[in-house]
C-alpha cells in the first residue's frame, strides 16, 4: 500500500509543489503552522528518518536546505525552523516552518489559506530556488 | 562575546556530554521535553542553521544522526524527533527528542531529572555511540 505522500509524488493526490528532483519532493503543508510551511520528502518510502540509509538522509537534508533558503526569500520571517516528527504519516517528512514566534513550532496553531494563496506562494518559492 | 553553548564546549559551563568530535558537540538538554532530549551543536558559532556553510551543515546532520541512533538504543521511545528552532540561544542547535507522544515536540511540557539521572543517561548514550 502506497503512503499518502507516495500518492502525492505520483500525482494521484494533488499538491502545491515547491521543488522536485530525481529523489526528493517538496510541497506546501495544506494544514500549515505558518504561511510557507513546507514538507520535504524522499520519494523512497521509509517511515523513520534515521532508518534512511546515510546517503539518502544526507541528500534529503541537502535538498531541504535548498528549499529552506528559497522559503526565507519568499516569506517574511525571523528564520526557518525544522521539525521531523512522523507520528501521523509513516513516510519521512522534514517540516520547514517560517518562524516569527515559538508558537509556530508547536503544531497547535494552524492558519487558513485559500487555494489561490497556496498556488501563488508555491510559485514564489519555486521561483526563488 | 561567546555564546552560552561556546562556554559549554569550552568547559566553562558544565554539561552532560554525550558525544564530541573535532567540529561538533552533543549534550543533554537540562530542561528536557523528554528523557534523552539532546542538543547537537557545531563548535563554530553561527546563529541560524541555514546560514552555516553547506559542508558544516551536512556534517552537523551526519553527527546528529549518529547521536540519534545512540539515543534510540538508550531510551525507550517510538522514534527520535528532530527540531531546530533557535529563537532563544543564538548558536545553532539540533534538538533530538525521544518521542512517545506529540506533546514531547511542543516544548511546553518539561520533565525533571536528578543530576544522577542525567549522568547515568549521558554515559549510556555515549556507550551506545
Amino acid at each position: 500500500m502506497s503512503t499518502l505522500f507516495t500518492k502525492i509524488v505520483a500525482g494521484e493526490i494533488p499538491s502545491y509543489k515547491v521543488a522536485e528532483d530525481e529523489h526528493f519532493y517538496a510541497f506546501l503543508d495544506i494544514n500549515p503552522n505558518a504561511k510557507g510551511h513546507t514538507l520535504c520528502i524522499p520519494k523512497k518510502e521509509e517511515d523513520k528518518i534515521f532508518d534512511l540509509d546515510e546517503e539518502t538522509y544526507i541528500e534529503l537534508m541537502r535538498f531541504s536546505r535548498k528549499v529552506a533558503k528559497a522559503i526565507e526569500k519568499s516569506v517574511p520571517c525571523l528564520r526557518v525552523g525544522v521539525a521531523v516528527v512522523g507520528l501521523e504519516v509513516p513516510h519521512v517528512h522534514v517540516h520547514l516552518i517560517p518562524l516569527n514566534d515559538m508558537r509556530e513550532m508547536t503544531f497547535q496553531h494552524k492558519i487558513s489559506m485559500s487555494k489561490e494563496e497556496f498556488e501563488t506562494l508555491a510559485e514564489k518559492i519555486q521561483s526563488n530556488l
